[in-house]
């Protein structure tokens, strides 16, 4: 069986077109989905309808996300699921989420233009309030909903601007928040084989290495220590010389700077990690002619391997004691939240590649760097993978770009995946 | 001729007790003596009236610096003044400034009830607002004026707590800004033999060293940096791997620890300065998963030895040029402030010297931290020295401490300093 079916790519343009226009910011420069708010339901609005036109069966769930399926030969088979969140930071840009929603309903319609009925269901999920860090300060509470995994305390968390409860959020939208607390799930690994999440990279990588397609092979996990603190002794910056010094910022600076070399080492050993001082500060305290007395830090360590991150704290602790006692000041990591790395499926990836040297495009196998919705998908055990798409000017700002050519590149890959997913299924074969 | 007139002590002690109690803090620990408010005026009031007690000669400056004589056998020689501040910081300490008030006020007691009268006028000089830092946005304003050498301009300076112009101020005290204005000195080179200032050191030397009494070889100038800023970019702190990075905090950090390393090399190589990153610091919109895009500090270095902050802003510009490049951040010094050195006079150091070891008190000669009334005595064309006193627990707050009989000994000095300075007067030997 040959199969070659285009992906609706003139779809995909005019619904990125539609939803710039009607999510635009007040600054006409970017764009404002915000989760469960009037921006990300104009996304959801014209996704809907869109999805109607292509006779797609549609079905929403307690927490309001949408799943997009063309039926199936085998409706009782699991499902491939493509998908990704609609929603935006403020003032974010318009392909960060939104590219793995149409490039699902692009390959839908290629489909269904040519009357193809796949083997088992492949479904297109766009997924509520994945931006944390913009909204509700958690991870992933649309996705972990659709699957019956958010903790029912998460229903109290407030939207961080407005102060009011997911809870109310969802019921506003029309969805079932009792349901959500009661783990009513839409998805789950009983009923989908796979979940395939494009998304643009939202990093330099590909786009400097003149390759567009990245395929992920994990997101990494991360240790914070949100509340560091380094407390040592205001004194007189005039007269005090430096062996009667307990300068706290300089202790700080000490610190940021020889764990920066660590990580200089431990990635010439081959390690993949990134390290950052988010916050690295004198206090209100400070000012001039006194030595800093405090200093406050935030410290973000992640790595796909647990072992790299713990590499970085161990010499984080070591260097904090010695930096400690020879400075004369106390080192307070405060608490450490950790969150595990996923792994994204193997045989996924190896789909993946396969389908990328089908369509000749170039990919690397790399890392994600940011949290998706695909952590919760892998969590809930089912078999989940990325596919990056090569960007612009980074992410969550109104200069995010993606190249039309290379999200085209993308949908190949994505399409052959899905196509051979689904025909691995027919063929009776393991998937 | 042999003198052997004893410094009263008590005097001091009574004095110091009762400033204690008339400008005590609300918390009750530390005092606050305003510059030209409420707080300075009670000290001024309560010194008043002992040199009246005294049987002084009182003269008020147009600025309200109190001027307390006693006078001589020949009352057109050139004076010796014996001088320090009565103002505070808010909620500082009992000790600074006022000390050398009532160290001239014991000596010319002691002298008064011996009978003696000097060969030369002594005055004991009660200074104006010399804490820069809390009060009036310039260094040594009162002094200044007592010398006629204070700009007009400083007049309209407003005080930072109330807004009120200085000029106001010295109204509101029964003093005559036009006067000051117009530069009408008190004092100058024409008048003035020698100005010494007893103060407590402000930092932790002698105290650690077991020494009672330091003999000042100058006072430090200062090249400062107030509003240095490194510009990086913003960037996702899970995305952006380490050969991507501009950030901002990390380049600050860098330069702030080496810098602080070039400091050890030179303090190695015999140089004796200070350098202080007073803020260091992320700004407002740091925060988890970005990479700092930008960063602020403040640096001050300071050494009588204008060659040693020089050597260290050259370290500084080239360790700023080549981590800027490095790491692909921008970094702006903006505008450098700087205060010149003052030497304190040879001959009175020598003459301090000598008193210290007839009175077998230990000292050391040692370069001062902070910045004093002195500087401007000296930058009159006055020959100008200071003692130091050993204090506990640095200055400018409540801890603030000093023994007495660590006062008695530096009194000891001061009080065979001065009987031999006004004797080489009558012995018609060159001072």
């Amino acid at each position: 069986m040959t199969i070659n079916l285009t992906p609706d790519l003139d779809l995909a343009e005019r619904l990125f077109q539609m939803l710039r226009e009607a999510t635009a910011s007040a600054d006409g420069r970017g764009v404002t989905r915000d989760a469960y708010g009037p921006g990300e339901a104009k996304a959801f609005a014209i996704v809907t309808a869109e999805a109607e036109r292509l006779g797609l069966h549609l079905q929403r769930d307690a927490a309001c996300n949408l799943l997009m399926t063309l039926p199936s030969q085998d409706r009782s088979a699991k499902r491939i699921v493509l998908g990704s969140h609609l929603d935006s930071v403020a003032n974010g840009g318009n392909f960060d989420g939104a590219a793995g929603v149409l490039a699902g309903l692009a390959i839908l319609s290629g489909w269904r233009k040519a009357g193809f009925v796949p083997q088992v269901d492949v479904s297109v999920l766009a997924i509520r309030a994945e931006e944390a860090g913009s909204w509700f300060p958690t991870s992933f509470p649309g996705s972990r909903a659709a699957l019956g995994r958010l903790p029912a305390e998460a229903l109290d968390l407030p939207r961080q601007d407005s102060g009011k409860p997911l809870r109310a959020y969802i019921r506003d939208n029309g969805g079932d928040p009792e349901a959500v607390a009661a783990g009513r799930a839409m998805l789950g690994s009983e009923n989908v084989d796979s979940y395939l999440e494009l998304h643009i990279e939202q990093g330099p990588v590909l786009d400097t290495a003149g390759i567009p397609v990245g395929i992920v092979s994990g997101i990494p996990g991360a240790r914070r220590l949100r509340a560091g603190r380094v407390i040592g002794q205001y004194n007189h910056s005039g007269a005090t010389p430096r062996r009667y010094r307990a300068d706290a910022a300089l202790a700080l600076a000490e610190l940021a700077y020889r764990l920066d070399e660590v990580w200089c080492r431990l990635e010439a050993q081959g390690h993949v990690l990134v390290c950052t001082f988010c916050v690295l500060a004198t206090t209100a305290d400070a000012g001039f002619t006194k030595i800093p007395g405090e200093a406050v830090f935030q410290l973000d360590i992640r790595s796909v391997d647990t072992a790299s991150t713990a590499a970085m704290y161990n010499a984080f602790y070591e260097l904090a004691g010695e930096i400690a006692a020879r400075r004369g000041v106390r080192i307070e990591p405060g608490e450490e939240t950790t969150s595990l790395p996923s792994t994204m499926d193997g045989l996924m990836q190896q789909q993946l590649a396969q389908a990328a040297r089908d369509a000749e495009v170039g990919f690397l196998s790399m890392p994600s760097g940011g949290g998706h919705d695909a952590v919760a998908f892998a969590q809930a055990g089912i078999p989940s993978a990325m596919l990056f798409v090569r960007n612009q000017n980074g992410s969550h700002n109104p200069d995010e770009a993606m190249r039309m050519e290379d999200f085209a590149a993308a949908l190949d890959v994505m399409n052959r995946f899905a196509l051979a997913r689904a025909r691995h299924h027919d063929d009776g074969q393991a998937v």
